[in-house]
């Protein structure tokens, strides 16, 4: 028989009946039942109930064991009795009758029970994560999560793609957040970097011939923690394929993301075919680019409505500034609901002044007409005409944010979230995925007072060097694109510029010479020098993907040694003081804020 | 049709012919016959012969096209004329003729010609890495690269082993070697280590419940550039099991192992079943705990035949010392192979005493008597004793050394490594795969005079407890194991010590005391109070493993974007200069040698 174990815990049922078996794990839970000792084992695969009774020559023993001890029983599988089969453990059916234990690891008093998974401050689930790990919730989880990048991985495999690993002891990234520094002992004063993304290298292997390349990349920020985001390191299903157009990255990247999804989302609808909107088009119906379509909700442009009105507010507005305009925020009632009314639409305006807005203005719809200041205000015939266009009935309401668009769009675009949430009008068992497109290739950077780039700086503007030299700078999208899901960016991607003379006349237009883009992203830049094939990619965010497909909110519910909030681990003991021989050889000395010296 | 390629240059075939074809690629070579222009366009997948008329619309621009340009051609798919077809070519039953060529990416005068792959010198190679790596051997070496380790991710997770990517940032490792720091912005004065190797983590897996661990693991140790072994970064297929004895981690990993070496061995040999072979025995037989079995041959202990022989230096040594041993190195000839005569004999011994060795004495055999100095001394009987023992006949020799085999086995097994290959014993077209096993626990430091660790501190004893208590610390070995192929150490691993006491018992021999071991591994150390699981492993190394089946001595030959000797980067620049505000962020200050001060 096998030193530890003939089964794992989640193996033995009825077909078993009568055979010994072997088992090993950590004692989940005892319980003494007149006499019987019950003691649920547990290990990686499940759990199994086995008893001891005093007859029993392992029952002395058995008596000292207590929870999260792993010990290695032999006994007897038996049936259990009708009445206590368990129907929803696939071992449920049988119990094992022990005769003989053997401790293979005792436990100290637990500073964080396993079982039942009480709530427990964060420090010591991090300081002990050994044992929060062996909790259930967490511990499927972090499998999950090691299912979904082996799928990523899978798919990605059999579409073409190979998996090239770039170096993590680099130079600076040009993403523009903070890098974290590597000391070298080799060259005093010079320092590696961790990369923020293997954008560079990555485009380097298409210039190299790669053609498509993936990698589950390690990614490194040295940004502050915040919850969304865990000090350090994150990963990224990193993506790039040479000789194509963006619609071919979207034809390939939505299967494989939409495959995942499916997957993993154990019942929930999934969109089949991912919606490609425009950046401009997603602002004014969404008020956002990254919006939740879970949320049928979809504002229009009711300013003509207004125009004139008797509702002086918005039409003062309107005659005063050629950029104002209104926009509606249509609810269209569940089927069934209660109509929405005036209790409903105060509380939404209640909401926006809590928001900092002046308000919420509104119509509500009931017996065939509009009703609230704003309907009274404009009377009935724009009131109607309002009604028609957004299609809404009795029992509907209709919410109003003037203004200019640029200022108000992300007030907007929560207030549709608001009513949505608040009206139940979201699918929750859904996961709503789309692609956001036609980014703007520049803004405009008010403190600066200059032109900055709107995302990426390897991006090509659509329309290539000729839209560089004709265009309005602010006119010109980039091949640029998001992939959205709930309301959260999970991929960024674009089809780069490749072309030297562009990628110089691109900078320029911030205020960087050829002289810049040299000395900053020299390796690609020269690389561009010879023989560079058109190439296009993404990067999709494998945190958030965990996270949205295991319904977590925070981070550490996905991460197996994450950091806590001020960026240590209280497990490892990191980050520590290092010897003065350490340092002598990195060729530095501290410069310590000031207390710190004096301590 | 596809905006750059309806088929990739490997794809076009006589099946083909007649239709309409697009492609994109690199100009592999360009040739001029009497007019026509022939165009090798070459992509990831392989290389397509178009041809440019002086009819075609194309031909003036293809005047002007140059070697690596990136082009798109379109052109119609024609069978060769049967002396033309190049059979070694997938695609040579065909050549495309150019109607129309767009010009997607020019390249400047080439530092580094791709093809032909004409020699270069290694730091022109690293600084235009995205050419070097268009080169056919190192293009192909890196997607072999690539293969193998989705294959053994594939293997893996076929077992029912889970990926679990364990943090980078982290504290620093036990494993002994040097680490590369990273200082913390957060805490000023703090720092995190890269992991030498992801040991504690995946104990701590084991710990949290796991069972079956692997992963493709980045380490990092900083050490001085050598021949085979990269400044940086390296990569490990690391693994963990929860419940096993050594004997069901070679069980698992050797089919692993097998099936990778199999699949991509290019009809070379490979072990069916590795030979397990104690430390013990494999320094007797071989001279080293890495033996090429490629090599037949075994030596043997032949001291009695010299005991109070004729042959004085031997005998006298015998005399002396009672640890001092004669081994026989038989070289057993070829079939069909010229007999070992004196001249190849007299060519051994000179190399030894190269070596800086007094010499190898030796016996070669023929017209059915032992020839040679050493085989007049000892006279007819003996030499037939030691003839008979190693199974000799005429034709063959045998070689020995004499004195005390701790001293010797490391040039014994030199000599018996060069007698197999001069006599091209090995058989090279295998890869010959063995575990080396039962290695010493400790050894003694004769610099320190004391005892340390002989390999992996967290390795369990073997007798456990007990045997620490009772035995001669240098007697007791480690159920600790390596994998060995052709001479090269290509994994390590052992069942790990998870009792505290015996943890503490086994660091307190080599002068560590349980405070120490809290401050040094106190992660795991604490972890191992809470129920820890009987556990194993072991890590293969990646590299030298694609080095082995690329058929490559130099690791730079298998990595993408490896450093220089002097642990540079020359294409992205690494490392580089920090700048003042990061030095200021991260609370340090350089402290250069007095030259750099200087400058």
């Amino acid at each position: 028989m096998h030193r530890y174990r003939s089964h794992t815990c989640a193996q033995l049922n009825t077909a078993d009946v009568g055979q010994t078996a072997r088992l090993s794990g950590w004692v989940h839970r005892i319980r003494d039942h007149g006499g019987l000792l019950f003691i649920d084992l547990r290990d990686h695969y499940g759990l199994t109930q086995c008893v001891v009774d005093p007859d029993s020559p392992a029952f002395k023993l058995a008596e000292t064991v207590r929870a999260e001890w792993v010990i290695r029983i032999d006994g007897e599988v038996k049936a259990r009795t009708p009445e206590t089969v368990n129907k929803s453990l696939p071992t449920g059916g049988v119990e094992v009758f022990i005769r003989e234990i053997e401790i293979l690891g005792k436990s100290a008093e637990l500073p964080l029970p396993v079982f039942g998974e009480p709530d427990y401050p964060e420090d010591t689930r991090l300081r002990y994560r050994f044992l929060d790990l062996r909790r259930e919730t967490l511990h499927a989880n972090i499998v999950k999560r090691t299912k979904i990048i082996a799928d990523m991985r899978n798919r990605m495999n059999e579409i073409g793609f190979g998996e090239y690993s770039t170096p993590i002891l680099t130079a600076s990234s040009p993403e523009g957040a903070r890098d974290f520094l590597v000391p070298s002992r080799i060259h005093p004063g010079k320092f590696f970097a961790l990369p923020q993304a293997p954008q560079q290298y990555k485009q380097l292997l298409m210039v190299a011939g790669f053609d498509r390349y993936f990698q589950i990349a390690p990614c490194f920020r040295d940004e502050d923690p915040r919850a969304d985001r865990l000090p350090g390191e994150f990963y990224q299903l990193d993506v790039e394929m040479s000789f194509v157009t963006q619609e071919e990255v979207w034809d390939t990247m939505e299967p494989v993301m939409r495959g995942v999804f499916e997957k993993f989302a154990e019942g929930k609808k999934v969109t089949q075919q991912f919606p490609r909107i425009p950046y401009d088009v997603a602002l004014r119906k969404y008020g956002t680019d990254k919006p939740d379509l879970r949320n049928p909700i979809e504002m229009q442009d009711v300013t003509e409505h207004f125009r004139g009105s008797g509702f002086k507010v918005f039409a003062n507005q309107i005659a005063g500034d050629s950029k104002v305009e209104v926009w509606a925020i249509p609810a269209k009632n569940k089927e069934g609901a209660e109509p929405i009314g005036r209790a409903f639409c105060d509380r939404m305006n209640g909401w926006a002044q809590g928001e900092g807005q002046p308000g919420l203005g509104y119509i509500f719809f009931k017996d065939g007409a509009g009703s609230g200041p704003i309907a009274k205000n404009i009377g009935e015939e724009r009131t109607d005409a309002i009604r028609s266009q957004l299609g809404l009935a009795d029992g509907d309401a209709v919410f109003f944010v003037c203004g200019v668009p640029s200022k108000f769009a992300t007030f907007a675009g929560a207030a549709r979230t608001k009513v949505g949430t608040d009206l139940e009008l979201l699918d929750l068992d859904s996961y709503a995925l789309c692609w956001i497109v036609d980014f703007p290739f520049y803004e405009w950077d008010e403190d600066e007072k200059k032109l900055e780039f709107a995302h990426n700086p390897f991006s090509m503007p659509q329309g290539g060097r000729e839209a560089l030299e004709s265009q309005d700078p602010l006119s010109i999208k980039a091949y640029q694109y998001d992939a959205v899901c709930n309301g959260f960016e999970i991929a960024s991607g674009s089809i780069r510029n490749q072309e030297p003379d562009t990628m110089i006349a691109a900078f320029e237009k911030v205020g960087l010479s050829k002289q810049d883009v040299e000395e900053r992203f020299g390796g690609l830049y020269r690389a561009f020098q010879y023989g560079a094939p058109p190439h296009g990619g993404m990067a999709a965010g494998i945190d958030r993907i965990v996270m949205l497909l295991c319904g977590v909110q925070n981070l550490r519910e996905i991460t197996l040694f994450p950091m806590n909030q001020q960026a240590e681990d209280p497990l490892m003991g990191a980050p520590s003081d290092a010897s003065a021989r350490q340092l002598r050889e990195l060729h530095l000395r501290l410069n310590l804020p000031a207390e710190k010296k004096n301590a």
